[in-house]
């Protein structure tokens, strides 16, 4: 029976590591979403003075957008202090309505950073914030 | 004298929040350069599987590192509790040996993950980790 014991303990402790590296990596990508987004807000409010970064951060903010999806898999339902809510999991339909509603106005203010246009880009970034915003609070434990 | 007082203090006070706004500013950007970066080393080291996203994270990374020296503008060397050491703008010309670094590596890296091959992009992010760790290390405060 011992040996048996080993072999669980340690396949439990891979998935634990499987998990933790899971979830860490969605940290990171969504620490560069959180950074783009609130750079981009800054350069819209025009707290800063450096227009020509938006096509940077937005181009960025779209890219990672189609990845977002990758970010739920099962092996990241748990581990590393998550905070993602297992309704993720639970109620997929809705969860990826939200993630389709992040890529669509991602997009649509990258296209809209490429004009130069600064009202259009405003217009551009309050659905993308909403997107954030509504994602987050059905599906991220509240801070 | 009274009115001056007033008005130099408004003046202060308007200083101070430009500081801030520049300061935060490039504490968003620098999320975003630290998420990428976390993320590439986790998909280079195999920790995750979604070796279709180390495009997404190195091209955002090597457009990141254009804007760089941008956030280092004089109006940013106080406020909103910066780690931006003074020796950035006392030694400006190792200061930029250090960006130019940062952008030279950050581009190879970014044309070595469009080739898709892993032994050359695993090559490529060692000089990109050892950039923002020889800046870092002069340059920001010790946590």
């Amino acid at each position: 029976m011992r040996i048996w014991a080993f072999f669980l303990t340690a396949m439990v402790a891979v998935s634990a590591a499987a998990d933790d590296n899971a979830v860490k990596y969605r940290q990171h990508t969504m620490d560069a979403v959180g950074g783009h987004m609130q750079a981009l807000v800054q350069l819209v409010k025009g707290e800063v003075d450096h227009k020509d970064h938006i096509t940077v951060h937005a181009s960025s903010l779209a890219a990672l957008s189609t990845i977002a999806p990758d970010l739920f898999g099962a092996d990241s339902k748990t581990g590393a202090d998550t905070e993602a809510l297992p309704k993720i999991w639970e109620d997929p339909d809705l969860f990826k309505q939200r993630l389709d509603a992040f890529r669509s106005s991602a997009q649509d203010l990258d296209a809209a950073a490429k004009t130069g246009d600064m009202a259009k880009i405003g217009a551009a970034l309050g659905p993308v914030g909403k997107s954030c915003k509504g994602c987050h609070d059905d599906f991220k434990k509240k801070d």
